[in-house]
């Protein structure tokens, strides 16, 4: 795009993790002056991020969705997952790109913190380099968690880990004995070998299960009253650290 | 307090990691519906968090700061540091708790988020359970770090990690080579002890160091790059992990 004297300019908006008063003064701003907003949403469903910002889009703003591939046939391991999903970040970032090179503010919407396990950072990684980018942090789903819970997480020298429960069941228990404070992701089906590796590293009695944690519907119990029947895959559990309290 | 029918209401208002504009929106409408604004300072500075609320303050609404001890004099792992700390967060629960009976509404703003790392948790702890609470989650100063940075720090089942530089070094190495992400709190003077466990664990290469990271004179460099001279205490290393990109 040599010659442009025109670029345009790449935001990273995070908007919090569900409660739309949980998004930042500076991305309600940032929202306000993007020429095009761009969200990630599954095919056939609302964009989580585009309903959480929903109030603050500029009447008659140009939306751009991006629609994740549908991949369920492919095992996540595969060349063709894996093919799939890189074709579709190349897309959306030539998608982004066409824009910013006509000069317009390019808004994407992320819940939670844009540059912490959000998709956006596929089109960070294709376009930072290439045009004037700026990243507007946001409240991350776990601290919605914690805050909605009411559960102070770590304090002072404290370690804090974050695991995903698709660990081997001796990894979890490894880190899981190695850490003061924890939060694990993607529950679901992991349940019960996330149970296991708790009890195994001595962590039950302080875990805490969380469904929506930021929703008016919240769940939050003890691991422990937790049957191993379902859980849902964005379902979370909290070992809170801090155990020696002056 | 029994026989009260007014009881007031305990706010922990996360206001975010330094730039007043990552405030949330509910922060802000927190701090304008507070009887009571307190806020932690050492004694003769200006309370961080209060910088960054300030224009958020109703007029005329009641402060109440609360100043950390001087305990300079005593070693941190003493009984009389330890009794000296215990005492203060005890008497700020007690002026407080007084105002709560009174039936007022008392904020207490917290930089970054309110339960992860904050001196807010100290009241918490003496108050929840004796007081309407509710939290108001923030940008932790983290997520304003590798922000303003603009580097992506986790993704996918990347185990992510926040390590205090305090650690003797052989663990610090050992943590530092088990996750792939992790930031490095109150590096100050590890700095030299830190250098060597990230050139042990292999992560060397991938360290930024980072000074004021949410300021305008942010300071945002290749570890590799700052010398060993000096670093304050609040400086952070990140060491961004997601090395497999689709």
């Amino acid at each position: 795009m040599s010659g442009a004297t025109n670029s345009g300019k790449l935001l990273g908006v995070g908007v919090g993790p569900g409660d739309p008063e949980l998004m930042t003064l500076k991305a309600a701003r940032a929202l306000g002056e993007a020429d095009v907003v761009a969200h990630f949403a599954k095919t056939g469903n609302a964009s989580h991020s585009r309903t959480i910002a929903a109030q603050h889009l500029p009447a008659g703003v140009t939306e751009l969705p991006l629609l994740y591939p549908v991949t369920t046939e492919l095992p996540k391991c595969s060349d063709g997952y894996r093919d799939t999903i890189r074709d579709f970040y190349d897309e959306a970032a030539t998608k982004i790109a066409a824009q910013l090179s006509a000069g317009r503010v390019v808004a994407v919407i992320c819940e939670g913190d844009p540059l912490f396990y959000g998709s956006y950072m596929h089109l960070h990684a294709r376009l930072a380099s290439r045009f004037p980018t700026e990243i507007v942090a946001g409240v991350t789903g776990m601290s919605g968690c914690w805050s909605a819970a009411g559960i102070p997480i770590a304090q002072g020298d404290d370690i804090f880990t974050v695991l995903p429960a698709t660990l081997p069941e001796d990894e979890l228990a490894r880190h899981l004995h190695d850490t003061a404070a924890a939060v694990v992701m993607k529950v679901g089906r992991h349940l019960p070998k996330l149970r296991r590796a708790l009890q195994t590293s001595g962590r039950l009695p302080r875990a805490i299960y969380i469904e929506r944690g930021t929703m008016a519907d919240a769940k939050i119990i003890p691991l422990a009253l937790k049957p191993d029947d379902d859980a849902p895959y964005f379902a979370v559990v909290l070992v809170p650290g801090w155990e020696e309290r002056p």
